[in-house]
């Protein structure tokens, strides 16, 4: 018995971030084309060589999410406990459910990993060799693994490994569900959760401050600080119900559908099972797609999410938009807010705080709007049993789901949470508005009332003094009669 | 009592097509600018005219979508029953009702119109003519509708006819929602049903005819004709559901925030009591927004609906392509569907079928796609207290969920409900495929089977005739080891 | 001899605006399919009927935009014309040519019509019918004309009167880029121009305001009105440039590539021929397209040209948002700029005046962004010799050329050309601003013009205030020192 | 003089790929906000840890472009040298040079460097660190770098060796317009160019197949294969027109801009010598641009750009599909075209070659249609004097010039060039097609040619068989009036 190959250190990480290894040591791997050669301490083999070669398309940045190589080993593990009841020897199940987990989980970037006992014979060799690339030629550029690995599915057939799982064409898109799903509900809802909660805080610390409102960009009857905020609260309420509404879909897996989703070569039940040791493995209600033609050949459950996901986008263009404009001045803007600094600003130009989280929230709603219609694109191009665009689809969403969390984070984190209310500011310009005249019409007409506006805002004098002036009521009737804080609602 | 005003002829059509007319009988109506003719059989007052030379944009496609126009009818009718129990006047409310009945039914097409008696005595004079001039001003110009009726609210103020109505910025966002409720249950909705049913129809049709599935757009192994089309019917099902989950929101009506959400002006009750009657009015499910600023400023609800018909798009995209290259032909396409004719094609060339319904319905995809970018722009728009960009954003809006509606049942009736299987022609390609060898795997083993599959392919021949020249099987074993229906799930 | 039909009223205008007729009485026309009834003053045949049978979608406005409809006859009268030259009988080509410019000119809304003199005999009136069908046909669905007109080619062709027009597959693209380089032209540029032109008149008008900058919206140092206002000029110079740029590409012409590209039917030297005479019809330098497989194919030249006017739009979005930001108030916003009241604001609201130009520019921008991703998306889909989304391409070009055009008159009409200047407002933010603190750096050094800035902001000073209190300077040398006037260029 | 600092070894790829430093040894920088720990061995200084904690979003695709890092080498080269001619001390000039160049160029990847002798002295020291975190905080999260480094600026005023570049609001949109210039020279052009090239050298190889043609998916008249790919041809030649048509505008640069577009603080004739000089470095036609305004406030020249790229993308997806529908098979697709096996397809199965390169270059055709709906929303949200969707612009701008230029350069290499006619199978459909029957019309006449095709349609013969077997010809003269290579253009 020999250890097939001894690995002591090995980079994945750096497959994953695209350096090119220095490294000058190589064994040779080998395809049906011929020979390759392959960097001594890397795990792929000879197919990911050649992806490599055929596809030099967008450099380090444009690698197979990490998320997805993760989720591919959520799902190879779950395949092998299934598949010990389909008779896979457990031995082999077991080593490939610990391989799976160091693959999804964090020893991923783990420096040193060996493998300790493995099975020798050309056969198992060339399995091993297998399993070991095809977790790790999913490390490989989203422009062409879907049809990469599929490459490799009959080779894969003639071994016992890959029980049920013959087909790159079900087991990428269920990755993509696996990976989708876990971003979802660890970072795209946990960081809107925190956006939102940030929000009402806030919609309750200024309930009480009474403020000019703005339609069309223009003066308006009054509202509270609280309650302009409260739309925000609504807004990113909504989203995560928006969100949440479209992952139902999200959660049905492709499993077991096999080359075309009629489930060719695989064993009854394996679909419906494997999805519950999905969903076991991940605390997430994962099923089994009822029907597995449409979960081959269309991702418009994914094109549904980033429908959502471009909603919320949406809402914090809406909302980081609102809060720079009324946090813009010091001097010459709305300056209603004051927002946090965050950056060393200009240390002579005292006040002036460039709002850079609203900045960087807003551009990334851009990119998912961007990203969005990627997705749509890609999404409405499938044909007959194969939608083909789904690295470049998988890579869009995560991404989205993924620029929407942090920012949420970062934009509560360093901005919303921290936001203080000029009152100063906001009184001022309460009180030197005009729209409170319409509070005087049931007590002196709208004639008179009107007038006094016209005044106030011929002479640029507040309304107060422009009644008093016209003489048509006292400064304790305007005090008396021009109550902002009755403004507020219906009666 | 009189009645206020009698309504014998309307030619409010012409307005909305924006057929100039070519009266030449004007009356004079004036506004606080001056004063402007007005055509004398138009219901419409000076803020209408003043709005018609102000924007010249786009000429007469671009006009208020009549849905939004019958939406106010219902608004203000509910309105007026409500504002009942608020101490309106029973008459008045009566002959609001009436009136707006007829805005919101089908007398709004008739085509004549004029006042024969019309009411003296300034105020009831000016009333009438405001409760004209509202309604008919909704049939305006999408691009400046908002602002426009917005100028109104105050002149508006001063008579009790529009009780708490007091601003168009919460009852244009409440018209918009009703009128897109409306046509997503009149004409999204079962058009969707009636494309699912024609597919799940042809899907049972089709259950026994088995063909080559493809993949890569490449010969994959095969499925039945009907599994593929019970991929399409998934994709209506869920498209059906998605719309659906989206519009709870779309529920959810702005009457009585008024001018900024607060609703200022407007009474304790009123908010619940309208939205109560709308949905009676109209009996679907709406409700009063739970927060009027969020109704106000942003569109939300809008956009996620839009997103969810952008993803129904993409699923007759995909649906109608598969169709049209199915049934490509006579000759030279794949030729496995026979699509019906429904125009005269080429008399002398027989068999040239045009998909002129999938060429329809996939413009409506890319159409609807596009709508959905401008609603997501302009829904991201908004600032302060309101988002200004509703005219355009209902538009894009109203114009997808029709088109899509359209366009499934002209699909359904023309292309999809009278697609015939080519059985001869999906017999043959099933028969010549290749992918039929890995049947052969377990009886001749691995190797054997690629043998066979590579004479075929070299020699142009089928497998069968390739195994037997080989000597590898008889014709018998061939056809007993080689059986398609065996292949189409999991065993 | 005897007139086929004569015909006295037509309204192709009602057609054209998709208002059912009324008309009761019918001929009967037949194609291969059958008969059917055609509304006796109805020029057009039984493939329009069947047609508007076939496709019922979207209803009035989606009809083939009128701008089509008018280049179709430019294009009958060019072919028409170069076909006397291969032998097209004189006075056919003079009646076709005299129908033609009835068709492409200002006679279609004329409301009397006939024919005077008109060939009989089987043959030719059905070549007249097919004439009439032909040209008013293209009244149609925008969403089916492509495969309609199609449909008519082969009858067609059994007629000498579409010589060299053998097939829709080249005369619709061909009449795509008439229509379109006329609107271009028409609307489009001359529009532009004249809010370029408004604009620079403007940005010299204000050449000597000096007013604060914002950067990040936040306050920044000193420039003139005239300078920001010669960026939007700037905007829409290269914005026409933009525009001009796409225009080569479009002046090409697919007429004489027939069906497929090859030009098969037609005579050598008709495709020059035609687009010369195209070109002398219209003044525009059109020329044939020197590759006809791309001229039927794709319609990248289209996508280019919307691609362009994106960016245009993104220019309106910036210079119209900046417009209403600074021109928001009356006394809580920024008020730099005061807009033309163009409609009743409110009456006892005085200086509220709703930016609604701005509004209506900024939504039809939006919605040119979201035409350009339906023409992305068709203009992306086109397959093997022919791109079939011809129809929504146009649609979405034409529309988007139009409202752009038409938006740019309106906005500097009723807005930019009376904008004024606040020039109390904007000295007084001015005046009150921290950034001018830097232009004391040379005279006290740093660290006191910080402290300066420091002490102004905490106590709510103007610099000169806090200076002065400071004892740094005194009110003289303030004056001395900080002039904005002398930091609006290098040195 | 002493050199400031000896560089030896760097790691700033570790940075750019946001990989997490091992180190574990710190130096204490600070800024106004207090002390921080920085790597020893990096470069870079407080500002850029701190945005590192402020901007915890996307992680570490999510990096600034290295294009732009070396972008701005190539500026700061240039402002030395013209520096120099302001009184900039030669010395320290060159030394910036030295260090730009390093930036800008190779050695930025080498992997060691560290400080030897940290120069002494306050005020050197300090000027040392902020060149160096200037240079290094370029290598940031997009979404912060253009706040971040504005930050920067009165800082840097205080030395001398930021002389007429004293704000990120105009070095950065310079970088910016240098990267894409130079991204676009380098990378997509060539990329085009070569596709290009492989297309029309397949155009020419194929000038005699003659093929069935395809409008509306069906069978229509012949064409050569060769002619088929010129219309591919003209796409990328016409592309690199569009390209090079937006590139005027993109080789203005706004440097002495300064802060608000004004040139504060620059000297006169700084912005014309250091395009000059920048032009000179790069060989490409920078020049300053004649707005500064309009350059800082606006993006239009870019989102200009990524226009010309969604045309170019709509062109490569047009092309990709149909090479991957002309090559569908083997036995079950149209066949015509034979694509090259770059991997390991099914052993088994031979002929069955996934497109994957058409594949990888659709999925990028989609890519860059959403990253150019990011560049839009981001371009058009500008205010005032400041667009600061800047680095999401540039990102989304690189992205699809890279992604296109390379996928054009792997589409050729891999798929294009080495593309064969399956001679045979174009043969027997074009025997086969029907639409050869229009030939027979002037021998025959049409009536009879039209029985010939029904017949042949209806009994799956050839016309041939039909022809003779209704008696209508010889097979002789079949042959001599059937000619599908006298159908290939007009007469």
């Amino acid at each position: 018995f020999l250890p097939l190959f001894k690995i002591k250190k090995i980079s994945l990480s750096n497959s994953v971030l695209g350096i090119s290894a220095s490294s000058q040591s190589y064994r040779i791997e080998s395809d049906t084309f011929g020979e390759l050669k392959v960097p001594v301490e890397k795990y792929y083999g000879a197919q990911t060589v050649r992806s490599t070669m055929n596809f030099k398309i967008g450099g380090a940045t444009e690698r197979m999410p990490i998320q997805v190589i993760r989720a591919f080993g959520i799902l190879k593990r779950a395949a092998a406990e299934v598949n010990k009841g389909y008779g896979l020897d457990p031995n082999i199940a077991d080593t490939i459910a610990k391989a799976a987990d160091e693959h999804s989980g964090g020893s991923l970037l783990k420096q040193h990993f060996h493998w300790k006992k493995f099975p020798t014979g050309h056969r198992r060799r060339n399995s091993s060799k297998l399993l070991n690339e095809l977790f790790s030629s999913t490390i490989i550029n989203p422009l062409f693994v879907c049809s990469e690995i599929g490459a490799q599915k009959t080779l894969w057939l003639s071994g016992q490994y890959n029980l049920d799982q013959k087909s790159s064409n079900d087991t990428f898109p269920t990755a993509m569900h696996i990976a989708v799903a876990k971003e979802v509900h660890e970072v795209l809802l946990p960081g809107m959760q925190k956006l939102h909660d940030a929000l009402e805080q806030k919609s309750k610390e200024f309930a009480d401050i009474i403020k000019i409102g703005r339609t069309h960009t223009q003066d308006a009857v009054p509202l509270t600080l609280g309650q302009e905020f409260s739309g925000y609260v609504q807004q990113m309420k909504y989203g995560m119900a928006r969100i949440k509404a479209a992952m139902p879909r999200v959660y049905e897996l492709a499993a077991g559908g096999t080359a075309v989703g009629t489930g060719l070569n695989t064993s009854i039940g394996f679909a419906e099972k494997v999805a519950a040791k999905v969903a076991e493995l991940t605390g997430l209600p994962f099923v089994t797609a009822p029907n597995k033609f449409e979960a081959l050949a269309a991702h418009d459950a994914l094109i549904e999410l980033s429908g959502a996901m471009n909603t919320v986008a949406c809402s914090v263009m809406k909302i980081a938009n609102d809060i720079r404009f009324l946090g813009s001045g010091p001097r010459s803007g709305l300056g209603e807010l004051i927002l946090p600094e965050n950056e060393p600003g200009s240390s002579i130009m005292p006040g002036k705080v460039n709002p850079t989280q609203c900045e960087a929230i807003t551009m990334v709603a851009a990119q998912v709007m961007g990203n969005h219609v990627a997705v749509t694109v890609g999404g409405s191009n499938g044909h007959f049993e194969l939608n083909v665009f789904k690295p470049m689809i998988v890579k869009n969403v995560l991404n989205s789901a993924r620029l929407l969390g942090d920012s949420c984070v970062s934009f509560t984190e360093h901005c919303v949470s921290e936001i203080q209310a000029n009152t100063k500011r906001i009184n001022s310009l309460m009180n030197d508005s005009l729209m409170l005249v319409t509070a005087l019409n049931p007590h002196i007409g709208y004639d008179k009332a009107a007038k006094i506006a016209k005044t106030a805002h011929k002479e640029g004098t507040t309304l107060k003094e422009a009644a008093i002036k016209l003489g048509f009521l006292t400064s304790e009737q305007f005090d008396q009669w021009v109550k902002p804080q009755e403004m507020l609602g219906p009666k």
